[in-house]
């Protein structure tokens, strides 16, 4: 399991990742203004390993839910004046978590785990020379070791995210592989700073795995493991009634 | 429809509403950091007018949404250092956005309709004294109109959203209303800036819906639909193979 530790939170003034910008506009004619983030679209696969009969998830330790899920774990009364409470992340700026590595040692300091999504193997739109399709494939073998042409995917659909903050599009591939398209390991990019663990989640085990709200998943995991057996129920004999 | 004009861009250095941190941590002993957001968690509802047997929707005009289109309908070859395609967000400031109103009439400004997006009644959970369902039955009201007893939701499912930036939680419920719960227009607090219009789909058109991709939303549509002809189909007699 992931060992996170000397943890320090400060505020971030400047970044190469958040770039944040303000929009002032006429809307009917009302001055409105509204903040929001630039960033990419993205692509995401639901790949099912047609030898195993598994689905093959990435699972990876996420700063930003774990930052979440620490400001859940925080007392109430511990901040008399915060306008947060349990089931909120807080907005207040956690200057105490500046203090540095004894802070990591709080007994509100939640394990590892907390911070660990299931997620599809995904990756952001940031080549302008490939196709959505090409840039899913890379993911596809970066990620989970697979190596699979083009034609293999089949578009699900395409949607939007973080529409308050970012509005970004969001499309999502199924692919179908065996094991003879497993050309490695997968997990990531170690040299981008990828720590990506590959997780099988058996056919039969799977929406089961879906609605087990104790696994920190994405939406993407629950939608296109629904997705699979509404459209895919016919080839591989299971129930649709999930 | 919606009209948006006298468009500014500029960059935001203080926000009310994005809070940016930076976690340093070691993660199996080796140090990293990650900039991420101070987010609230949320909750959706799909409601279900058994009376017109439609879902009912909210529809606003998202500016993040909308930025994110104006970058992609910028043509490749107008920014030549630009390292961002047709396909993606740039992430590069749009400074020439900032010229003022005369921008907003230019050839690749995009209808405001590319703003507009198809969502599930949500709000996020700000109010650390009301319960999930509280939180949720009060924006049934305020957006849909429709007022219900917390008794009437039924919990579909969790899940974390935006996990590379905020990894909020997002709670997901499921509620039937008949006109008969019709107390008001909804269309959310124009005090707060909400802008909402309340739409329906009817149940046989849904999937069709959900699946059109050149109609905006999010996957919490999507998926919402699916899962109410997965797990409703008996009750309603629709087919379920979608």
């Amino acid at each position: 399991m992931e060992q996170i530790n000397n943890i320090q939170v400060v505020p971030c003034t400047s970044s190469n990742y958040l770039k944040a910008f303000t929009v002032h506009y006429s809307q009917n004619g009302t001055k409105k203004s509204w903040d929001f983030m630039q960033t990419h679209d993205s692509v995401s696969v639901l790949i099912f390993n047609t030898t195993s009969h598994c689905f093959i998830l990435v699972k990876q330790f996420r700063p930003a839910v774990y930052m979440c899920e620490w400001e859940r774990m925080k007392p109430a009364h511990a901040d008399p004046e915060g306008e947060q409470g349990g089931e909120g992340c807080a907005t207040a700026a956690p200057e105490e978590e500046q203090e540095g590595s004894e802070e990591a040692s709080r007994p509100h300091q939640p394990p590892a785990s907390a911070g660990v999504t299931y997620e599809l193997c995904a990756g952001i739109v940031d080549k302008p020379h490939l196709s959505l399709e090409e840039i899913a494939c890379q993911e596809v073998l970066e990620e989970c070791g697979y190596e699979i042409p083009v034609s293999k995917l089949r578009r699900i659909t395409s949607y939007r995210s973080g529409v308050g903050v970012t509005g970004a599009k969001q499309t999502m591939f199924y692919a179908e592989v065996s094991d003879e398209n497993r050309v490695g390991e997968g997990g990531g990019q170690p040299q981008e700073g990828e720590l990506i663990e590959v997780v099988k989640v058996p056919l039969h085990e799977a929406m089961t795995f879906a609605y087990d709200e104790s696994i920190p998943k994405t939406m993407g995991v629950i939608f296109s493991f629904m997705w699979f057996h509404s459209n895919m129920a016919p080839k591989y004999k299971i129930s649709t009634n999930v």
